[in-house]
């Protein structure tokens, strides 16, 4: 028996950087104790990006391989493309007649995402400020129970949770279960130079690239910047090599601490060891990669078959729904 | 050859009073010569009414019936249930991305009916400020280029025609044209008290009554409250018994006019006389009425047929929309 029903969605931003990998393999665990149902919310990323979708399909394919590689499985999960399910589109309109306008133009997130996100771009849309309100009917019409998200969603699943309370309140019968987060320590790598990791920052590490390319990042991650010569001791705390160590080379990291505070170890030899265990992990999934590349109508044949589970799924829920409604 | 096509939608509120008939035989008219979907708005009912849906089901299929038996054809025209076509929810949902907020803000009916519908309803939601962008779709859905509206709904349909701007714009593609509206000569009877015809004030003449009751109505109708007596002149300007008589009974206006200032007729006899008339005219429809009262399922199959068709109709524009957008 599953514990529960999961829903987590992503939006398709294309290639993963190691940074997301934490959250996937999450999801990978998940999908052995928990009724699983994730998707690329295609829709959602209309919300800011509507004005340019060229990219939108080969981001969608992309981050679909890059999930399938590091080993979500749809013999486990139900893997499938948001906007393949309509019942997503319908649930979203219902719920938009309960939701009080007020609770998203207050919604903590709306007004900072509107000054991070806004510039260049025009999203004041009737859409962008319906985000909450299409996120709550991904979870719901599913009927999901549990939520695996990080802190920054928190608010956003809090709002979930008054949309179901307020419709189970005004059709007076528990409809849909409220969704909890489920918070996973999700170890938050930081890019090669240090900042925030993201592909506009060329900073990132793809989950998917070749050894020669893996190896040409880590070598230029910043190090200890007192450390000039490979006779001078180094800070391991400010070390960018370090936090990776914490994640890729967990056992060495006692040993490397005291070589590096000694100057017992170069830098660079310190890189090559973390590249060497990064590629050790990331090999078998470069592998599973190759594999789907050749093969795209199997990641086609997978989303087809995911659809239509999820809209068996979704469709029972919104008989319900409609029954409750009295629009049936 | 249709002249072009058309969409237009009811709330469906239940039986028509025939203060409706006109916007009902304008469309058996308009049948003849485009290409037509009429359909009752079940989802825009939740706008403003989503807190009670009691009536939604009986109102629904009041309201058809009296469609039916006023001429709609369903050989001529698509007749089908709004939300029966869930291609309207996902094409509100696609709208709702392009459609600057503030357009909806300042659309000047928005807080005007905020004002008049909002007293002891709780109508600040998401859905009722997305009214006009639902409105949109459903026209849009179909690529109706025409759209029969009263004057009061002209904000409504150029705020849809900026949308659609705004997407052609966007997607460099001539997806749905500029929907013009179809102004009709729409008579406004008042309600047999002088006010404006509603169910609430109880002043209306239902389109399916009995003799009985449409006697009882037109009885009742008021008169020139200064004509005390039958010796007295009557002015019939005043009068709503003439204001009837200019619709269903044109032929005698002349004569009832001389006799009414004259004092050659009494209001009893007039009004029969009026009474006599309506009944002339809505009797064929009782009796198709009664007839499809007795057969329910005929009018399932009616709308059931309907939304299949429609159905075809808005999956053709939603592949085009999907297209355009990258969603496929």
């Amino acid at each position: 028996m599953a514990k529960g029903r999961i829903f987590s969605g992503m939006r398709p931003t294309g290639k993963l950087h190691i940074g997301h990998m934490s959250v996937i393999t999450n999801w990978v665990r998940l999908q052995e104790e928990y009724q699983c149902f994730f998707a690329p919310v295609d829709w959602h990323a209309l919300t800011t990006g509507y004005e340019d979708t060229s990219m939108l399909q080969e981001n969608t394919m992309d981050m679909l391989m890059d999930w399938l590689a590091v080993g979500l499985d749809p013999e486990k999960s139900t893997i499938f493309i948001q906007s393949h399910v309509k019942e997503h589109a319908e649930l979203n309109l219902l719920l938009s007649m309960t939701t009080p306008l007020s609770w998203l133009e207050r919604c903590p997130t709306y007004k900072e995402q509107l000054q991070q996100l806004g510039e260049g771009r025009d999203i004041r849309t009737y859409g962008f400020l319906g985000y909450p309100v299409l996120m709550a009917a991904d979870i719901l019409v599913y009927r999901a129970d549990t939520v695996p998200v990080g802190e920054d969603q928190l608010p956003h699943l809090e709002l979930s949770r008054e949309i179901v309370r307020r419709f189970n309140y005004i059709y007076q019968q528990e409809v849909f279960p409220e969704p909890q987060p489920k918070l996973a320590k999700i170890s938050m790598l930081p890019g090669v130079d240090k900042r925030k990791m993201s592909k506009s920052y060329n900073n990132d590490i793809a989950i998917t690239l070749t050894a020669e390319d893996l190896w040409e990042r880590v070598r230029n991650m910043v190090t200890d910047p007192q450390r000039i010569r490979k006779t001078d001791p180094g800070d391991p705390e400010v070390c960018v090599v370090h936090t990776y160590n914490k994640i890729y080379n967990i056992d060495e990291v006692p040993e490397r601490v005291e070589q590096c505070k000694t100057a017992g170890i170069g830098c660079f030899q310190c890189k090559r060891a973390l590249a060497d265990k990064m590629i050790e992990v990331l090999e078998p999934i470069w592998e599973r990669r190759a594999q789907l590349e050749q093969n795209p109508g199997y990641v086609h044949e997978v989303i087809a078959a995911g659809a239509q589970k999820a809209r068996k799924e979704a469709g029972e829920t919104l008989d319900i729904v409609r029954e409750v409604m009295k629009l049936k």
